[in-house]
């Protein structure tokens, strides 16, 4: 009946149901924006302008592997100066939209967005050195990796820990959310969940990837590397008085320096792991490990084989 | 010799290989197109459209947090009725693709696709609140989550169920292909694999979720929790004459209300896991288990420690 | 004080600031341009082009199911042209940027990069045939798949399998960097981690596959499936005088024909996978399996069941 | 006080506004929607659409000068193809949108559109040489052009021929209102307003063109030259009873082969310049011209010079 | 020598160069910022967003004509409620913007930028009312229009009138630099030049339009008719001690009502023209006319014809 | 019949129709490439990429007005730097195709283009002074015009100008096609066509500018404004012995210092108009005018009045 409708919009019929589903929609108790809709509609940070603050300060860590192609010791300072530029206005309004995301403020914003920019740019420097370092102890513990250049250009590992070393500098300086969004964005790209509350020391090393989740109060020493798929876990909340897990307790693990966990293994709760140590793959640690001492997986009990 | 050949174009050399090797894919045997071509080019279901109606439908479920930034109660209503419009325009040709995709059809696809749609529309109030029940359950048990608001907004685990929830209805509804697209783009964002026709209950909580697999039949009830690496898989396949296995048949586990199930443990074949049942992390678990019970992995017994 | 920095550009204070995060970003020591700077700012290979080399060739092994919607035989031959030369000019550039990337090298690399691109499209209808295999295989062995087609237009495992096979080819014709950026790009999308060194056989199938992880110097056979979180790994690494890993070893297994490898298990070192063997899910093996034999978890011994 | 409005959104006091204008303009009397809504909404020509039907048959028309470079005897069947088939389907569906437009129909529209866009098609190869022809015209009159690739490449006046040429032909074919949106996009950019109805011979050259209006019952013969700001327009109109212009009736003049006329003269009515006549500049005509004729301002009589 | 070069970024000697460049531009004493660099770089009002308040006021004076296709009764309101708000948001930013442009200001902008934005929204019924009978106005008086809608939909002639009917408003409203900028986009898009001080009255017409100019001063009276060409400028200008025009001296044409001008023809100075008057084409008018009086070229006497 | 064609692609019928006009316009004789397809398809300019040269040049010259808001005394060196290597890039392409458009070349022309590059850089710093003084010259002959920085940002006349003065000084460096290119854009831009090839003194005014038009061999002096319409045009060509005009003859007028040349007046052929000249309206000058004299039309006799 309704042939019109095929060349475009909505026809009759559709209307009046479109019409009702917008009503119900609307009518809904179940309706909520966001904060509660108290601050007149103030702007969630953004998933994209997010994205462009990871990017824009991999173009600083690493100048002339990301961004702009083509830089050489000519240009570097035009191409340092205007990224320098565009990452402190775009900190400076997320961090904003941020501070408003996580509490009921009653002070301005701005100020408080605006100093904890100019904190951050200030940690590029160091952050570059730090990570430089983690890419070095990527290119010599792995065979497969040809230069230091292939590691900083493709490595998922470094391309999470990038994430996580701009994250936890951020949420050190009480930025709320917009760190989560940074250590989901690795998480959606490489598969390495970690969360920007841990302490990661230099040299660490993530290697595939895939899998990896490190707890909120994980704290990991120099010299770490982690396989895929390792969980840093917490093994038990405490609870309280309504059986809800409480917020802010430590309860993951201490991991210390030059350590290795290899696939898949996952390590729970309030433990260390000392010095040293190696842990081998597919194993389930929930109690402390010795420094120095190796772990591993005893084969022989646990398979069956048999001819089909 | 050739010089003019990296200025632009393809050179003459360079242009009759090219021409060769057209020629070679043309003459392909094994070339064949979608439908091997049988309705004269019928375009498929579009990946990027089927990510338009996932985006619409979680801008729609949770006003405010995805889409346009500013929403407030004076503007609602007219975001909520252009996004109501544009994910009913989008669904029926969708959809309509998406019935040609799937079956050799003689009768027009345009009214099925049409009422499809509308159903589906009618779901989104309904689909709506267990959304924030599954966002709420995700807050309670999660000790770093500081907002139900940052669950909706961030949690890839809700991201995934919001996948999961429409494209479910959508596979419920008979439309084939789009279901597992949608399915595909949270396994692709999220590492999570739900396949459409997993029912899932009220208050589902996936936890870091990389890597977590829920099989086609697989049944779940209220409030589950899965960690990441968690696998609902099938144990085996029955097979046809032609030793292939038969499609159709239910293979995955039925797990009951109250269940939580650690890190990469397995969950394999038509089982049937029982209310508040819990299962520890890094198990394979290819028996019943009865309700209220509690399986660890016998930890000492398979480590091996020694001193390097 | 300044409140027309709120308006837009930077403010005086900020602007020193900038200047200052600037200043120390050009002095520091560490910073360090590609190649060490030593061409002249040559570009680097871009994700983004090879993101079009792995599309375009997408395009024409299984045209009309990616790229252009629509296509039937009378247009097929147009679309065929246009996606070969655009692939040809595409890999021409990045294969360039490639050698430069991978090595100091004196002579012009244009040419050698033609050679390459020429010699990579001569391949394309020799893939094709082999990933139409690796699609009917994935069909046959998978309940839920409707039909090869669903298989070619969504199934992760299928993507990476093309992102490998591809790779693969350039690897073996020496170009350094693309290929390992190819099957990153399949790495981040589906979670499969596959080096482009492996070598693997016909009808290859990978099921959801996140966490999938296939080394360097792995040889598969014939007929071989793999399921999510299956590593095929190193077990440990030659190492230097300066306790530095060799590389170029072979140290990752050989999987005879007709293997299947379940759910989560981890294959490590240089063993070998007899034909017909099946690998079940959650297994550590560092020992070589014979052909047919089936090695399955030993689960009673390993699980402590209590009620709660 | 309502300082978190300008962060975002509207603040309260806004959205009361906002929502008193939008209630002004939905209850307004004058609103009317295209077609006095009366079909449902269907959509318009699109003005972007209609964009690409000019730059698509510019593209086959002058191949290699616009659309892709680097177009060669290798590649150019491939890209014809495309070119062909896009311009086929962009035509079909905006020809629908102008039957729509233009009348109130009865009778489906998909047909008359589809019949209607294969007889433009079939044009295609004529326009080509009428339209080499124009160009060749314009090289051989312009001391300042280098070469007819230049004429084609960057002359507005050649570019609002081919604009004409092909608007005048969908106008012959039937087609509403989209001939008038192709002459409109010509008279924008290049400031020559030629009525898609006029009637033009072969050789038409217009120089600079800036102003140039041919109006819509105009006749042009072969060789004719046009400058800047000339007018062939009407002098005066039939009126109906109602005092209004009667449509459709011929006022414009009719110019014979071989005639020349310089900037900024007005010719008027349905009179005749005869062939080989010429119109000098800045002259006001309004009376029929004998072949051959040569007009000219009476200089010395309107100007009045004197020193300062 | 410097064959790097020609790869990618800009060799040695190129750099050196460009640095050379950069210096002087940077010395250069001419350089100088908007406002002299007064303001801490506010940003200027952006050509682009300009072009959205003119866009979206065409989309809300004219639904279903501008804008999203597909409009109808059912969806009018949403449309009309995002247009709305997206408006009221563009005006505020863009009228600080242009408020920053004008003065040296001591007070904060932004309330005096909303307060306007809100005096210029409740202006839309008004201003739709007048635009339709202008569009109504000219489809009565040209014979080659065939209906409203089409005079809508691609008039040049309306497409200018509204957008100096917008800019005129901001003009009243105390709008520095946007209402110019806003005319400017008419100029460039159809040729015609009407300063937004210009005060015009109901069922203006221009027909063709290229070239025509109305000056800031002018006034024009109802029912007015304007052909290609026509200016409405001034004769001369006051000028102070240092031989400047002086600035804001009325010095344009006064039209009455019903008056028609045709193609250019040049009316200057504060002259008036009566009621009624027609001023024929190609004429210096720089003395008043007398209501109802018509004057023409006296043709015969300043054309020479000869036979070449 | 043919139903499933309204669903995409191109149904039977259509194919064949296609493919026969794709047919027709392979075999066309009429078909050329540019240079006669005589070097492999080498790039033309590119239209965008020139707009890019210009729009380039502008941000340079008028630092802060054009190209991104918030320039400041602390940012300007970033962006300027940046801008100056992108149009040294980009200039170098575009004239390498430039010159292969313009000649049959044998010698490489990277080298030629990339010096030429270099010497219009080193011109910008001189271009920029030239141009604020007509900015500045244009701001004090208006009386509408409220400040230099309102000319620079929205005045066409000044537009035109800015692509003027660039496109001659490509020109004066033997650029083939560019400098017109450049031109064009001005004339579509704001109806103004200059010729790069004409010679333009310093303080140069074009008021609202439509229609104007300067021939090639054009000489212009100091403090020269110019009124829209206006035409320095050429009289007559020298024909060659095939009755062809003669290429490159000074056939322009030559304009003294301090003229004013108001609108639509016609100045043609190689006459001299002396310094302080003022030319009136409308008026066709053919002749040489004498320094200081004053041109204006002898009104009362060639207007007839008459009542209606």
């Amino acid at each position: 009946m309704d042939n019109k409708a095929s060349i475009g919009g909505v026809a009759h019929g559709g209307a009046g149901q479109i019409a009702a589903v917008v009503k119900q929609l609307m009518d809904d108790n179940a309706v909520r924006l966001p904060h509660d809709g108290r601050n007149g509609g103030a702007p969630l940070p953004s998933h994209e302008e997010v994205g462009k603050i990871i990017s824009l300060s991999r173009r600083l860590l690493f100048p002339g592997f990301f961004g702009a192609s083509g830089l050489n010791e000519a240009n570097l300072l035009y191409h340092t100066g205007i990224a320098v530029e565009e990452l402190f206005n775009t900190l400076r309004s997320q961090i904003a939209a941020g501070l408003a995301f996580g509490h009921d403020r009653e002070r301005p914003l701005c100020e408080d967005a605006r100093e904890i920019a100019v904190e951050f740019m200030r940690s590029l420097p160091g952050l570059r050195s730090v990570l430089f370092a983690d890419a070095r102890a990527t290119y010599i513990g792995d065979p497969a990796a040809t230069s230091v250049d292939e590691v900083i250009f493709c490595y998922p590992g470094l391309r999470a820990t990038v994430n996580h070393r701009v994250a936890h500098r951020l949420y050190e300086l009480g930025v709320p959310v917009i760190p989560r969004m940074i250590s989901e964005q690795a998480h959606r790209d490489t598969g390495i969940d970690i969360h920007p509350g841990a302490t990661i020391g230099s040299e660490f090393v993530i290697d595939h990837g895939t899998g990896v989740v490190v707890g909120a109060t994980s704290i990991i020493g120099n010299n770490v590397k982690l396989y895929q798929g390792v969980t840093l876990g917490a093994r038990s909340f405490d609870r309280d008085e309504n059986n809800n897990p409480v917020k802010g307790v430590p309860r993951h693990p201490i991991i210390g320096n030059d350590v290795v966990i290899y696939s898949n293994s996952t390590v729970l709760g309030r433990i260390t792991i000392g010095d040293g140590a190696v842990i081998g793959g597919n194993l389930w640690v929930t109690e402390d490990v010795a420094p120095g001492e190796k772990l591993v997986q005893a084969r022989p009990d646990n398979i069956l084989r048999f001819k089909q």
